[in-house]
């Protein structure tokens, strides 16, 4: 936290449409204000990610497959309360768009575009059996807790 | 996080009770011992700061009253886990008040007492249609991500 | 966050089983690289600890033993998604094993084993009626605010 260099470094944790927000309305405003933004997504998080969001999923095996089929992509990651059988990220995104305020693909083409720094979690794509062809290009390396701690050092760190 | 003035900002977006004493305990507990302390109310941690607790919901259009009439105010959030049809948040209020721990409303007071600064996110406010007057007055700014950065900028930061 | 001693402070206030290995991935990744780690665990993370993992519960009176027996002990803990009845975490612990990945009691004895620093709150304990017997022996402190911020201070916090 030296005056220098601003940094922030989330890990995205969540798959909850409603923190997505939060987190991405944190970093890319963050990175608009000139900070160092590194995204390391792991888990539920590795959704926002995904090459072809949607009901398809890229991982191996019966699990990894049943994980995925009920996780969905990012057009389909579920409020983290009042989910009402879907409608609620619909019926948010209708709010967001009726007051212009930036949804979850504006987000995330945003943190493209600002240069933000997007990883994914190895651990995570191990058990989930994902590897980097199944993620958009924009991801473009896979780390472990060592490289995550040695990007991230010197700025501040949230676990969203 | 410099040796001479201690910071601690809060990005407090859950709605979920327990979650929400353990916010505001680390806040308060923080105000108590010097740190200056900051908390940025977004999303679902909005309903703590509501001016009238309880059901009724003032923002504006059909959507806002939907979340707000399920979300409630302060005196109904629920617990994040075995919440019981309501009755988790109250067993865990009476447990509180059986063992002389402080309860979500005295952590508020306290919070007030202390002259921590309560911020309201712009962007849940915008989507949500809800405006400054519908918070408690000790809310008194409306913040951005721009100046939320500032605020918090030398201290520690951390999302609940 | 200066450059010699690094230190990384985790609140561990979640019972979910997904974010419990998050989190404890990253505490002993930490603590390899030469990181002073402090796990402060709190409400529903007092699971991790609990001497006996299982159904028994250590608290005194009638709510505390309701919230314990329905918590369960560190072997018991859902996932914060697709629970499947309790199938998803044991479903997990398989891929896990199946690829070579620490599962949860692996990362506890990693924790201990690097001499990670485990901390119990004293306000959930008092809450729930639960005392410092109650948790394994490397619990060896019960600590509130003032002491954790003490402890922590001078590094990066997460709220997990």
């Amino acid at each position: 936290m030296s005056g220098t260099a601003k940094k922030l470094s989330i890990i995205c944790f969540s798959g909850d449409f409603d923190k997505l927000v939060s987190a991405l309305t944190l970093a890319t405003g963050s990175a608009a204000l000139g900070y160092e933004v590194n995204i390391f997504f792991t888990f539920w998080g590795l959704n926002v990610i995904k090459r072809k969001a949607g009901r398809t999923f890229p991982g191996k095996g019966f699990f990894a497959r049943m994980f995925g089929f009920l996780s969905g992509g990012r057009n389909n990651v579920p409020l983290s309360r009042l989910n009402f059988m879907g409608t609620g990220p619909r019926l948010m995104t209708f709010l967001m768009r009726k007051r212009n305020v930036a949804t979850l693909n504006d987000l995330l083409d945003a943190a493209k575009a600002l240069k933000i720094n997007l990883y994914a979690c190895e651990m995570s794509m191990i058990i989930l059996g994902m590897d980097l062809k199944d993620f958009i290009p924009e991801v473009r390396e896979v780390l472990g807790v060592a490289k995550f701690l040695e990007l991230s050092e010197g700025g501040d760190r949230l676990f969203i």
